[in-house]
């Protein structure tokens, strides 16, 4: 098969100067140092035949796609050489971590990042050793891989993970290598269209390579088994310039598909490096075709070709181990031996196990190399973003607290159109067409929709270099921004709190990697993730019943407490003072919940900085309790509308019994109310008891399914008096105060909920509890007949609500 | 634009009989219907000049994609006529909720299943005021919708479950209107590709149907801005035949746009119905190029052009209420009626508000009418499975328990052998190529891996009618399987526990449709949907901590209680029994988590019945009680491998300390641990103190995160006793026994707990408990030495394995 080509400018590279005999040096030593870490113990540099106690007892890792990724290494290392290209590669079959570790070896940064695996044969033994060993290294690409910003276990995030990398990196070449498994999944389908957001001017480059090995675990792959003419449509519809480079089947010698790679990547190269030239000097503003290669190679290609009379190579066989037997069946260790050195091992390393001199004519220098790459370790390229003043932002009290109404979001909004005034290279806003939506408009004061899509007059904000990304698909924003923050910048994800559980499972991938970087004692802090989830679970009375969970932050809670923080600021100071916040954490996921709907002013910007500070307070101006006492019964709230109704709640109690006394505990940290020994954010003992007592009742208004704050409350000494109210799974197509009604969450119930916790009220204070309960049976039947909310129940302050 | 039509045999259809008049009218009097549902609350026939108290309060609907919707509903229902083809209608854009419902009106159904709400000029003021209104239906297409199988929450399902409802159908087309902003999301991206696994005899056939109306909610989606070539080169890619209908732009004539639309539709069923033909009758085997439709409209087509001098159709502007202000702005009202009465109500119906006969041109009768489809609600249609014995496939107990190791998903795999075997025509198993490495390949004795690509002479098990898809998108194999349960039909789907959060918010979805469907009469129960995650988050050791995650659980609990499950059968004859029972139930999501790894048989088919039954019960022979006596403390567990362990301790315990007395509790059914009063299967409170003792303290070895079981145990007498051990997010690359060991779940900590927690023995046992931490670190510097466990630690039983 030959290269398929379309016609180009620059066919041949005036300026090439490695061989492909280098090439195929990188190429055999990589792949006999993945076999090495596959299987071997001891004698990495087979000085003796291989024995049994050589060969590990347990045999892990993942062949099969190894050889393609080290293929395409040497050759981006002959691309880098020749052209100094700034290149970070992303390995999307994960799962071929021996790859990319022997490469990172030979190139030398995997010695100066652990001076203990030296870069000789004493190096080797440890180096192989480690792999998948325990107290070692994973056996996919992984934080502990040097230059890998793509974790191989779940997959399907590399090509999103590429594009986020080169945002704002215009002199950045990502080469992802899409493994045909993973084109499978849905996140990698979708991710082929990120084309048409990318600006050649302002924007580096992706270039995919679609790597066809023919199988999965135990299946072949969709995208090699149709028509090359399938294919190639199917690239081109997605909007690129696809090359098919097709080799090393039935035994044809490497030689031939070396140099047929070498040509279309050179090609591909000119093209970007054309496309990127027309665009930055010559004013160029169409969409390019960007190209992108289709490698078709055998899976586990090199490797054995028949074990136990099965063809191995080129079949799904080849996926794991390909002799799986080695210790035990004296003729598949022979097989080992033989494919061991049939890469030649004594033209790849010296007596000591250095890798040879002729190896340098195809290594990178310094920073050029991708295993060295610092967009690969984004920390070290991270500044601090410059965080604009809160104070022109923040919503004045006026008269009383309560009464200036506002939409938290849009106050958020204004405050993020200065932060990316004050920083336009660094900072990404990412939402699944959702920014508007969730108020956060003012920000196309400052910036554009990035779009290279057709554009017609009626369209708004769209711009080819802007700074917001809005894309239908949660899956696409989630990885396009934790490209962008793992290569050293800072954004900000909004979405609609049902619908961000689409990425419960990047979630929990990326809060692994957070959990496993910080180990990883050369990778450098990077900006936190954060999410803004407004839309929420209260305000889709509209929506629907689809519309309406709250169980992501349950999910976010399963994830190490040192790197998940959670937000619920009541209002919009308190909203800003939060996002400020978490816009200078690292290495954190956060996540703050808040409302888009008006609603009232709390707390003044400073009174919101010291709450904000304490995570959980008492509000004195909402209680009822009297200085020097002890409170019968403590209120308390997380969530901007659990704070509405526990507030008006509270006011209904200061009005009908007028010598309780109250405490009003409001809660923005979650994580607050965990142990100081569960959580770094934990409040000590003494500290939880003083804001929630030891023993009075607690009646808990939250915002998401009540079981978060049982499980957060666990260990205190008042939980079994803490009585939660929160999300139970109870929605329909409503009113918002319906909604509160349907969950128990509402103003009456939390009032009916304290009679009923305070001995001394129960029976005194019956009849209050049956008025708020026909106060209930009022609203709701006004409700079903005008399909609105009774006036003013929906609002703050709730004073005259009360039937009588 | 004109029809881009490829060159076809059937062009013009000889049979057509329903004129395009009709089909217009249809499409108006849907329309009316769609803008009066949105609005009005009364004076539904504009029988006097709309009036501000005739609005809604809340204005809440999508108008954008409403038209099309109707368009291409009224085009279907003339085919239907025409060819009496059987057709269900699946609408992508959820949010067009208006127009299903519309039609389903129009066509008689809804009368007939709300006889409340007739079809008539009263009936017509309660649909409109039901509409998104609190007591009435959702703003989106949902299980209220006759016809419906499909919510319009979150999107992107569409096509997936088109698909799912066509397999095993022959005679079923499933007409899937698809959005351009779901078409952004990761999952409808993926689904294009599921063409490569219907088999035209077997199968019935989807005809997708891609409304480019060019927005979302506030943007342009990405393929309505490129090019038409590229359009198409995409769907050529995807292995489509696809044409495009554009119209309805600048004020064009809609009779032209149904002229199109009507030759291309035409010509689609054509070509469908010359694939199947060929299959069938003509023995082709080829891969067929499926037609499809791109319906390229204005958004919001029909509505308001310009509302406040701000352009409104085929803009986003139109994407929901594109006049918001009705009730307070008197030019709004005037434009609503405007807008009201282009429909020309008076041609549509009769003076009572009956449609006009005219309709009844293209109306189909009975259950071809699309609303009235039986395949859209599958209970009518479902049969129960024959499930045939476990006897045969049971695993003999051997001499003592446990020294039978099997691996219990293979031991599954030989009865869904059978069970497949029984039931070749309504059963079917999905995965992301992760059948065969859940040892479940013996299935491939009597079916194969459906698959339409491409063969090679080395492939195994692929089959054009396999009952088996495999698909490396845990996206895909989900929505498969909702398609085809939602149309009667039974099935399993197999994963990998980690990575079943990939489609967590799915699960969402349809546990949120089934809990919804629940409430609708006329909906017939289906079957349940059941997951089986095997290579679970205790053998994930050589996968390393990306492949670790038991969250699912904790996400599944969210869901109502009345449709969740929870299944940790111990061994391999109560996976059997598991399963068995899950098939044979409806309208539930089981969640079954079972091994693959040998492991011993503890219960005979016998007991693991009882067990099961049970739920939850003392196994006598595992622990160390006495007759008559109250045990001193409670070892239980859930889980296969927490079971070894806390079997393990329980040995150690009874040889270290013989008098202590050990009550032995297993949980396979984990909802027996709520109350009865939150949960259908929970325990009352005296059988869970029963099992659980009042007072004693109970060690309890869990499979998932430990806060689960607090959760679920939350209101039992005992909880503060109750001290669990579980997956606490230590993972790494290790051995499986040193993975339990990083999580404190292994035999030698619980025993430590035992001693801890038992007053008597704390100070007693000091020294057995320090030997029981010296065996932990004996066995860490073991494994760190030799890369795997000591011998016989992992297996059961695990008699000798004491120091001293």
């Amino acid at each position: 098969m030959t290269v398929t080509s379309p016609v180009h400018p620059a066919a041949a590279d005036p300026r090439s100067t490695v061989s492909l005999a280098a090439v195929d040096l990188w190429w055999r030593a990589a792949n006999y140092l993945s076999v090495g870490q596959i299987y071997l113990l001891d004698d990495p540099l087979l000085e003796r035949p291989l024995a049994r106690d050589d060969v590990k007892p347990r045999l892990l890792g993942h062949w099969g796609t190894t050889p393609a990724l080290n293929f395409v290494w040497a050759h981006l290392n002959k691309l880098i050489v020749e052209r100094e290209t700034n290149v970070i590669y992303i390995a999307g079959p994960g799962h071929g971590g021996p790859g990319v570790v022997a490469s990172a070896w030979l190139d030398g940064t995997y010695s100066e990042l652990f001076p203990r695996i030296t870069r000789d044969g004493a190096g080797m033994k440890k180096l192989f050793r480690q792999f998948s060993f325990p107290g070692g290294i994973p056996s996919h690409a992984a934080p502990e891989t040097p230059g890998s910003i793509n974790e191989g276990g779940e997959l399907g995030y590399s090509l999103v993970h590429a594009y986020g990398a080169v945002l704002d990196n215009p002199s950045l070449v990502a080469a992802c290598v899409v493994g045909d498994g993973e084109a499978e999944t849905a996140t990698l389908a979708a991710s082929w269209h990120l084309n048409k957001f990318l600006d050649p001017a302002s924007d580096g480059a992706v270039l995919p390579i679609l790597n066809l090995n023919g199988y999965k675990i135990a299946n072949p792959t969709l995208l090699a088994r149709i028509p090359e003419e399938e294919l190639l449509a199917l690239f081109t519809g997605y909007g690129y310039s696809a090359r098919i480079v097709a080799g090393g089947f039935d035994g044809e010698d490497p030689a031939a598909v070396h140099e047929r790679f070498a040509a279309a990547l050179a090609e591909a190269t000119d093209e970007i490096e054309a496309i990127q030239h027309a665009a930055r000097e010559g004013g160029e503003t169409a969409r390019p075709a960007w190209p992108m290669l289709i490698l078709k190679t055998p899976k586990g290609w090199t490797g054995p070709k028949v074990v136990d009379g099965l063809p191995v190579e080129n079949t799904w066989r080849s996926h794991q181990v390909p002799l799986s037997g080695v210790r035990d069946n004296p003729e598949h260790l022979a097989q080992l031996e033989e494919w061991l050195r049939s890469y030649r091992p004594e033209e790849l390393f010296d007596a000591d196990g250095r890798p040879v001199a002729g190896l340098d004519a195809v290594r990178p220098t310094g920073t050029l190399r991708m295993s060295d790459n610092p967009h690969a370790n984004g920390g070290l390229l991270r500044r601090a973003l410059d965080l604009p003043p809160l104070e022109p932002r923040a919503v004045p009290m006026g008269e009383r607290r309560g009464a200036e109404e506002v939409e938290p979001t849009r106050v958020l909004g204004r405050w993020l159109r200065d932060l990316m005034a004050a920083n336009p290279h660094d900072f990404r806003l990412f939402g699944p067409d959702e920014v508007e939506s969730n108020r956060l408009g003012d920000v196309y004061e400052v910036t554009g929709k990035q779009w290279q899509g057709e554009v017609l007059p009626t369209d708004l904000h769209l711009d080819r270099e802007g700074r917001v990304i809005e894309v239908l698909s949660e899956n696409l924003a989630q990885g396009l921004l934790e490209g962008y923050l793992l290569t050293g910048r800072h954004g900000l994800f909004t979405s609609y709190e049902a619908f961000i559980h689409v990425v419960d499972s990047m979630f929990n991938q990326y809060a692994k990697w957070l959990e496993s970087a910080a180990k990883v004692d050369w990778r450098r802090p990077v900006s936190s993730f954060t999410y803004l989830l407004s839309s929420h679970v209260w305000r889709q009375d509209h929506n629907g019943f689809s519309h309406q969970d709250p169980g992501f932050l349950d999910h976010v809670v399963n994830k190490q407490a040192s790197i998940v923080r959670i937000y619920l600021p009541p209002d919009a100071n308190s909203l800003l003072v939060t996002a400020e916040h978490c816009f200078a954490t690292r290495d954190l996921v956060n996540v703050i919940v808040a409302g888009k709907h008006p609603t009232g002013a709390l707390l003044s910007l400073e009174e919101a900085r010291t709450h904000g500070a304490r995570g959980a307070s008492v509000w004195e101006w909402a209680g009822t309790e009297r200085v020097g006492e002890e409170p019968e019964v403590v209120v308390a709230c997380a969530g901007d509308v659990p704070t509405v109704e526990a507030v008006a709640a509270v006011q209904i109690l200061r009005e009908q019994i007028p010598d309780l006394g109250v405490r009003f505990v409001n809660v923005v940290d979650l994580m607050r109310l965990q142990d100081a020994s569960e959580h770094p954010h934990g409040l000590d003992e003494a500290s939880f008891d003083a804001l929630f007592t030891r023993d009075k009742p607690v009646v808990f208004a939250f915002h998401g399914y009540p079981s978060l704050i049982h499980r957060l409350t666990y260990r205190r000494a008042n939980h079994a008096n803490i009585h939660v109210r929160g999300f139970k799974e109870m929605g329909t197509t409503t009113t918002p105060f319906d909604m509160l009604m349907l969950n128990d969450l509402d103003r009456f119930r939390l009032v009916m909920d304290v009679i009923r916790r305070v001995p001394r009220l129960s029976t005194a204070y019956a009849g209050l509890s049956q008025r708020m309960d026909d106060e209930r049976a009022a609203h709701r039947a006004y409700t079903r007949e005008h399909g609105e909310d009774m006036p003013d129940v929906t609002g703050f302050p709730v004073l005259g609500t009360m039937a009588g």
